[in-house]
């Protein structure tokens, strides 16, 4: 069995960290599939998904490792193409990645007790997100 | 349903990307799966998959940030087992990650507009690649 | 057809890489699903996932690429939350991330020759980890 949802959320762009863990759990929650798997996907190239401890530091922290990784103020060969002084968001994306996987069990997602999902806004301007959430099993 | 099929392509090496989302696509359109999801994975411990805008500067600007981060000519104890001067390779290749998932519906990729399947050759050498690539769905 | 299995280690924390791949096979050949995918979850904010060549070499350079990105004695925030010193290590493992999955065909698992499932214990004391390994296929 499979199914197709979609999470729909607002960004105001520059290395926004978004807790989607209640939206994804709502969905398995509510479905007739049991026991499975959910796809987490972001459809665009300047957004990311992973996993981490949802908190005050941390939010702070990871934005700043990509900003030291991948400034933001620095030449890419990007920018010569769309002018639109993003290229750091691109490498950003690409390295993170777009997809996540998270099994469940009897309608639980099997995640640690300080474990959230998030998408990862690496864009520099805001954005309205339609990431995909597929569920697989039976 | 499950189906598993290979991408071949050859990599001239050192950094490349490859866009194999064409690829990709003609074996989710010529499926008899409509909605699913598509694993692709790298057998093999020196190429990657991400997606990415696949354009002149973004193409440049990924191999550059890896040869930054991880450069080729560092120490790397790697090179005392095997001698080929391809530590870096691996290191980025498990960094990106081996597997990507993406959804499908009605036989149609779930991706941004602007956002391509890459395979990254991570070797210092070119290589033929067979790339895993597993339908799933109903 | 949908399997949750758990493997159990011991790690000793600080950076280690273990590998999981004769844990994984196991459960692969000894199963009734033929083909299909095994998805690997790390339940935990401070563990991930991912592939590498198992070799003294590299159980060294890894660990060390990752102190060199992101390294253990610098300031993060996370420390003003918990005092707990491991603000690296969940850095480290929301960048490689929580999730892994291998296709397997006729029971066995599509991987190359010097390629290896790891498991990267990023935090900085031992712990008993508890990894899920969900089979899916038919």
């Amino acid at each position: 069995m499979i199914q197709l949802h979609y999470i729909e959320i607002d960004t105001r762009g520059r290395n926004e960290m978004v807790d989607i863990t209640d939206e994804v759990r709502g969905i398995v929650t509510q479905s007739d599939i049991t026991d499975g798997q959910v796809l987490i996907f972001v459809p665009g190239s300047t957004g990311a998904l992973s996993t981490i401890e949802y908190e005050p530091g941390l939010i702070k922290d990871f934005p700043d490792l990509m900003e030291r990784m991948i400034p933001e103020k620095k030449y890419y060969h990007h920018n010569e193409t769309w002018h639109d002084g993003n290229g750091h968001s691109h490498l950003r994306a690409t390295l993170v990645g777009p997809s996540l996987t998270v099994p469940f069990e009897n309608r639980k997602l099997i995640l640690g007790t300080w474990q959230q999902i998030v998408f990862l806004e690496f864009d520099n301007k805001p954005h309205r997100r339609k990431i995909a959430v597929q569920l697989m099993g039976e």
